[in-house]
């Protein structure tokens, strides 16, 4: 810019923009939970106020209200009109999927993108009604949510007058004005600031009757005053401090002036304030020259009603400077974000990308509130909790009677060396701590008891103590929503089996022989088919089902469960076990993989639309069903082998005379309750003869069973 | 016991035993490595001597030496011969493998065994021989190596005398001798004492002439002795140190004087030391009578050559009481045992039991032995690290230059959210920190560096610290034995593989889609079966490589690397990858089944006789050649999916055209070394035109790929 012969060429303050941590956070939350990979440009708005001390400018500043409420909120309140300290801005985001995408951004574009709007906005009228428009910005930002850092530019879109504005004069405004006028403006100004109305409306004009009488009127009124002989400022909310210039708004205020309304010589008014009034010597006053003939494009091709036309808006200005180069700003918030909410965030994350573009149906919110109870925490339960805190489950609760042994760290993966000293540490407590050190926001629960065992008789002064135990899994089954069996004895399976079968509970199995497993989900209780059970319980069972079985109807079709295929009861299986029988003897391998699908298998029964009743579905088999769901299939049993490196599905229906599950052992339990329990745990041949497993091996003594029976001589898994 | 007339009925001061915390740990190591779950008695030695001190007697005492030696030490030197301190007592282990075992043996029986042995040797004349046969000791236990709790009673057999010897005098045998005599028979104890020949033979006989001289003579001597008129003392090393009652070695001695000798009037000298000499006045000499007529079975039925009938022997008596109760003894070593080696021996304990029964020929040596590098820490890298540990390995490195990040710890099995703190430690520095607190005997260490990738051009100013990189990587993988391609980009595994191809390396590959994964070894390197090669890198080659590519003899066989699918060179996959696309976007359950397999491919890589030349087997195929391995199949990929609950082993052979393995470039490689490492990065395309790939594309510029291509897009894994 050169200077001209009567004065300067008229310079502005450049705005200065500011974020508050709260915009980016909301944003990181859009981004994951609302935006997802959509990179449409989002409209946010700035807030500035005109400037109120002597030695600091004020910023366009964007905070969490900047950005469109989150899902979780209530639709927003504007509660920012009328507010003075936010006079709004309106702005577009483009928030981009890359670090690259972000480079790539056509600035140039964008920047004449949000000045055409300017523009368009000056010459339909629509700036004049509502002058907040006058006053655009333009953010570009990569939100790097991984590492909470973030990377963004500015733009505050100047049309460019060519030739540029001359500078005659600039003065403060106490200088430029008499002491009478002064004070009229001052008070003017003040009532224009205190009404809530006109409070945030950044752009007027003020009219000096030549009684020294000033008067602040809208933009709109312009048309009908430009004739009253009065003088004319053109004022604006100036944010910046500085003696020597005006700021940024003042821009496009020009172009406003010069080309909707053709004026050549204008007399600006810089608003600022001091402790909330208006200060007139901080406030400037200077009068500028426009070349109309020559300003615009419009009026050097004579086209007056041009102006609509794309290729004819002005140049714009205004890519903000980073520490006097062009460019970007970066700002990291890990540091200042307390290590629980980031560790609550990051761990969200993983899980909420998911539904961008893989599984967009994967519904977290189910994941969150499932309560589990993971009965044994050692290798499989251990394992088990920790893919169950990956897929974002948050209520975990770990039962376990042992303690931590030496031999335990290297298999057990939520103990290390130290939870073995001084006799070791119970699992239950130790594992709830490990959680906890991993995902401070983990609501996990440990609880140190045994599980009553059929085959292990009870001497009479442990009685009690045993039927509390039976009680207290009882509330504890009743009190989860998906129990995980995954004990080291086939006996100590048992009554959680029952009390799941009693409640309807998900309950999932995973057993281990040295090279194979079985992992599976137990199918609903039996109560609900039995159409002679009191009527009333039904009801409340069926409407809890979500009346499934009912839909389904079949009787024959309920999925068995671990003891379904069994012809006899559970017996004590630990008696007489050499050490390499007691079941750590197995391949390291095999207790991660069968965790990982019995994990599996529970988000995909709590995203199956019949849940516990869902039906046994296979690979690529026309079986599944006429429902594909996101998450694949959802099979009754998963059995492999790490010799063979293979892996199967399978389904085994409920059996009649299961000792676990049928319903004359659930009836009898519904019956009796405790009595019942305690009977068949001191004497199994009484569940046998219950259920007419007795007969049916007197019938059957030649009976053989197959692989089932192999797997089952050894599932007993970890100490 | 009652009374006789002429005095009392000969009571007996019982053996005590004291086992040494040495004998329980060769016990533990023994049952381990050597016996198994083989329950045959063990032949084990005893140790005493006679009593030292007027106030304690001494005990027979087991300690590590009384156990045959372990297989790792050199065979046994019988450093016991000659020490006055240990007098050895012949003594059977009964070690069960359960506690109800243990229980259920036959304690009379057992008891009555080991007192026939004495019988027998008594009427043998084996005793003359070696009087040490007289004591016989049988020790019944259960150790429970996993608790380091040892569970064990022992049992001294002495032969009933019926009716029982008669005590017609006991005093100290300074009152009992003439002073001249008990000088010449302190001499002479002495003499017998401390001569090396004679020092630990606990039975014998002092004559006593009628000058008062006493000598010392052997069993053996008697019967040429018993007619010269001397005084005789049936002497024997008594460990008691009470007043008032010899102690239980006499009962087996009185015996053999009654029942092979026929005496029915004895003295026997009970030899007890202080400090170190004969103390005549702690030792005791006593007068019993002994029924000859009645004493022992074959004397009531007057058959005296019927003496080696079983049915004839005496019943015997001496299990040893513990607290005045006739219950088993258990100590546990658990709590004085340093947690280090505790650690370290329960940690072998998992995996030596697999060797008991399930797989005997499980090498733990060599697991224990092969040096793993792990390259990237994340999902994978901690699984695969933990697995290791699991089985036995124990040097492992893990490369990673990455920091744990916030969303790192519920996925990635060896972060806490600690690691994360203050912009996070290096992974591969808080996985070896988290390894140690696991398992204190892993030698582990962390590298902190990236790997250079082809299409990730690299600015002239970094080429030396690239290359330095790259010389690193060599130098990494050359020290180790086994390679894990574990980092999160397809061009990061490159550089590995084409090292790992050059030096014959066992490279073990684990890749992870949404919710499929492939876990491959790659095949051995090229240049062994390129014929033209200098002859002399052939044969060190062959020979390290056993020959076996020889033999194979087929070069079509050799199976394929990650990249030899592929028909394009490796570039920068990480450019615009948005975040779901950066692979933490797995389902959690994906990666510990993944690592899992990885891990067990290894272990089924270092049992193969053919190692890294090892065909692909499958599943229940006669491919699997003729050997039948103990870990069952070794296939050379294996595809999953979580989605479909399936899992399927795969092969694929070597390309000619492969970017990282094949003869060309590998001899490229060779050829130019880190100049073409730097080509290949600087442009990928080289690669590309060097193994023809693109003339290849160009003659089949419609060639399509199926899942395999599917499945790499999105091969990365963790961030």
């Amino acid at each position: 810019m050169t200077e001209k012969e009567s004065g300067s060429v008229l310079q502005f303050a450049p705005f200065q923009s500011a974020v508050d941590e709260g915009f980016w956070h909301r944003l990181s939350s859009l981004k994951l939970n609302k935006f997802g990979i959509d990179e449409s440009p989002i409209p946010i708005t700035g807030f500035y106020s005109p400037c109120t001390n002597s030695r600091v400018s004020n910023h366009l500043s964007l905070i969490a209200e900047s950005l469109p409420p989150e899902p979780s909120e209530q639709s927003s309140v504007t509660t920012n009109v009328g507010n003075r300290n936010r006079c709004s801005v309106p702005g577009i985001l483009y928030n981009t999927n890359t670090f690259e995408g972000f480079h790539a951004l056509n600035k140039q574009g964008l920047l004449k993108a949000e000045a055409q709007k300017v523009w368009d906005d000056i010459h339909s009228g629509k700036a004049e009604e509502d002058c907040a428009v006058l006053s655009r910005f333009l953010l570009i930002s990569f939100a790097d949510i991984k590492k909470w850092s973030f990377h963004y530019w500015f733009a505050f879109p100047a049309l460019v007058l060519d030739p540029p504005a001359t500078l005659v004069d600039l003065r403060p405004a106490s200088q430029w004005l008499s002491l009478d006028e002064a004070e009229s403006l001052s008070a003017a100004c003040n009532e224009w600031r205190s009404s809530s109305v006109t409070t945030d409306v950044p752009f007027f004009f003020v009219s000096i009757a030549s009684n020294s009488h000033a008067t602040i009127k809208h933009l709109k009124e312009w048309p009908s005053c430009q004739q009253d002989g009065n003088k004319f400022l053109f004022g604006f909310y100036d944010p910046c401090h500085l003696p020597t210039n005006p700021s940024w708004p003042l821009r496009n205020f020009l172009a406003l002036i010069g080309s909707r309304w053709n004026l050549e010589k204008v007399c600006f008014f810089c608003y600022r304030e001091n402790r909330g009034f208006a200060d007139l010597s901080l406030s400037l006053i200077g009068e500028a020259l426009l070349s109309v003939s020559q300003g615009f494009p419009e009026h050097k091709n004579h086209i007056c009603s041009g102006w609509k036309d794309t290729h004819l808006v002005p140049n714009a200005v205004g890519w903000e400077f980073n520490r006097g180069k062009k460019v970007p700003r970066c700002i990291s918030l890990a540091q200042s974000m307390d290590p629980k909410r980031l560790a609550i965030s990051a761990a969200d994350l993983n899980l909420k990308l998911m539904r961008w573009r893989a599984l967009p149906s994967l519904n977290l919110n189910i994941l969150s509130a499932t309560k589990c109870l993971l009965l044994g925490a050692g290798t499989l339960g251990c394992q088990v909790a920790r893919l169950l805190m990956a897929w974002g489950v948050r209520k975990i609760t770990l039962l376990d009677s042992g303690k931590v042994a030496m031999s335990n760290p290297p298999r057990q993966s939520l103990y290390t060396l130290e939870d073995c000293l001084n006799g070791g540490e119970f699992k239950a407590i130790a594992a709830v701590k490990s959680l906890e050190r991993i995902f401070p926001a983990v609501e996990a629960e440990g609880v140190v008891m045994g599980i009553p065992m059929p085959g292990h008789p009870v001497p009479s002064q442990e009685e009690d103590s045993v039927l509390q135990d039976c009680r207290r899994l009882q509330v504890l089954i009743d009190s989860h929503d998906a129990i995980f069996l995954l004990t080291d004895t086939r006996e100590s399976r048992w009554l959680p089996t029952l009390l799941c079968a009693n409640s309807n509970k998900i309950a999932i199995t995973a057993a281990l022989g040295f090279d194979s497993f079985l992992v599976m989900r137990h199918g609903s209780g039996p109560i609900s088919t039995v159409t002679d059970f009191e009527a009333q319980d039904m009801r409340t069972l069926a409407a809890k089902m979500g009346n499934f079985s009912l839909i389904d109807g079949d009787k024959e079709q309920r999925l068995g469960c671990y003891f379904c295929n069994d012809v006899v009861a559970p017996i004590d299986s630990t008696a007489n076990r050499t050490l390499d029988q007691q079941c750590t003897v197995t391949r390291p391998g095999l207790a991660p993989i069968a965790s990982a699908l019995a994990v599996e298998l529970l988000v995909g029964i709590l995203h199956h639309p019949h849940r516990i009743c869902a039906k046994a579905e296979f690979a690529n088999s026309t079986d599944s069903g006429s429902i594909e769901q996101p998450l694949g299939i959802l099979p009754h049993q998963v059995r492999g082998s790490l010799s063979q490196f293979s892996q199967m599905t399978l389904v085994g229906h409920a059996s009649n005379s299961c000792t676990a599950c049928c319903t004359a052992v659930v009836l009898e339990y519904r019956k009796r309750g405790m009595d019942f329990v305690l009977q068949a745990i001191n004497h199994p041949t009484y569940l046998e003869d219950l259920t007419g497993l007795t007969e049916l091996m007197k019938s059957a003594s030649s009976f053989q069973l197959d692989w089932d029976n192999e797997m089952d001589d050894d599932d007993c898994i970890e100490i």
